[in-house]
């Protein structure tokens, strides 16, 4: 089964607003809180090599992406552990010294945990809960025809490495929302296309994206080298870049871009009433991209 | 490395005072939330022939008895469900009905989640928000000299098949909160005679537990006559069992014993200033006894 199917058909079964999106938002006693759960596991987000102050770092910084994509501000979190039986105590503490170092640069409190221990894997599962930011939490359903399209940092090839140690753009965030508000935002967990893809089908629009002004990183470029695929295409379809993608009037896009940020931010499309992702070239021909990138399958 | 060792040392490294309780209380905004999170692996919380509508259902009902134990109202969960590849639409459906369906039968909203797919094995994480209740959380921490210790339910042999199906204990102590206030409060996962361990620890007390008085299963009836430990045994140190284990003031205990609980509750002992466990034969005979439990080792 392919993971876009089960979140739709749980979409389906579920009837909370936020299934789908970065994070949930809950109402309890008069305070707003934004929730949410991600899960890392062996094999699949790391390997048996990885060094486990990264894990844990990794862990939470997902995490700390998915409550800034919301515009949300990091407050506590909860972490469960699971290690592979053998793994040894120097293991479980640097995993453990991984989390709680990113965690505090981020003023993200770990209030508790689990723990457990398996023989076949080791995982580490973060839930967080933020506050909203003033005027409610961005989704990725707001984007509005005329929005300029907008990226934080460089794209692709993040699988050498800055898949585990990149910043999650909490303080970008918060920078934007002090001087704009987008009309919707995601984090780039799955790829520029399948996330971009993400906020026009909840949004309902489509978009232009003009090839020369996608940033490309230069793990992309270095990619590229070994695996013949264009830096563009990495730019444009790995996972877990964890950049801020976001939609706004063209009128926050010139504030935003005039201020700048210290990671990088790129103008790189618009949004379209007319469906559909199109890339164009320098020449000025466009043409229909598939939305496709990162997908669990089981 | 053994998990008792690894959670001492968070605790030392970590401000939040929660670690090491059953849920952790956290101010937002002005509002306290009771935050728990649990993951659930393959080959240790279940194995690949468990029904995955069953995996699904503990998962929760595990978040469900942490919010229980702190006296907590459940409101809401967000679900990580990492699937093995090949296990198929059915399985991962199933999976996610029998989480839904504990989770509306306690109120608890699933509002969000998290998927991911593993080559190895299935494994769910349930990270749940609850209202604490008037006059703030039972902790493991407030046991006192002369309270009954009182537990709900019968203990013992949830090998058998009660591990998975269990229910969580929160409209007992949403009850027993309506007439009373337990001193100190836990769920029986890790077996009556070490989580009581932990209520002794953290409140800095011991106890005599009368051994005819302890509720033994007919699980642990069954289980002695295959492995030849006796029910008692089982009883005392069988883990997963999620009752509620409390201690109360002698009024309180008279309140909850006379109003009584559908599950059944019964008072097996009471709390010494004298440290350490001991329990007491029939004959009035005493001995100590270790607060050996289930325990993750790495």
């Amino acid at each position: 089964m392919r993971e876009k199917e089960y979140i739709e058909w749980v979409r389906g079964v579920l009837s909370s607003g936020y299934v789908g999106d970065d994070a949930a938002v809950v109402a309890i006693g008069g305070t707003e809180i934004v929730f949410t759960t991600d899960l890392l596991v062996e094999g699949t987000h790391f390997d048996g090599g990885t060094p486990p102050r990264l894990i844990g770092r990794k862990a939470v910084a997902v995490s700390l992406s998915d409550i800034a994509a919301m515009g949300g501000t990091p407050v506590c979190a909860v972490l469960s552990i699971c290690l592979r039986r053998g793994c040894g105590e120097e293991f479980s503490k640097e995993l453990f010294t991984g989390a709680m170092e990113i965690a505090g640069e981020f003023d993200l409190e770990i209030v508790g945990g689990d723990t457990a221990s398996s023989d076949v894997s080791c995982s580490i599962n973060v839930a967080a809960v933020g506050r909203p930011p003033d005027g409610g939490v961005i989704t990725r359903g707001g984007a509005a025809e005329g929005d300029a399209v907008l990226v934080t940092g460089a794209l692709g090839g993040s699988s050498l490495g800055r898949h585990l140690d990149f910043v999650p753009r909490v303080r970008e965030a918060q920078k934007i929302l002090s001087m704009a508000r987008p009309n919707a935002m995601i984090d780039i967990s799955d790829g520029l296309a399948c996330d971009l893809g993400h906020i026009l089908k909840e949004s309902d629009v489509g978009a232009v994206i003009l090839e020369d002004r996608i940033p490309v990183s230069d793990d992309a470029r270095s990619l590229s080298k070994d695996d013949g695929k264009s830096p563009l295409h990495h730019a444009f379809h790995d996972g877990e870049d964890f950049e801020l993608l976001m939609t706004v009037s063209r009128d926050d896009a010139d504030k935003i871009l005039s201020a700048g940020l210290d990671c990088g931010v790129s103008s790189i499309g618009r949004i379209t009433g007319e469906k559909g992702l199109r890339i164009a070239g320098p020449d000025g021909s466009e043409r229909e991209v598939e939305e496709v990138g990162y997908e669990h399958k089981w």
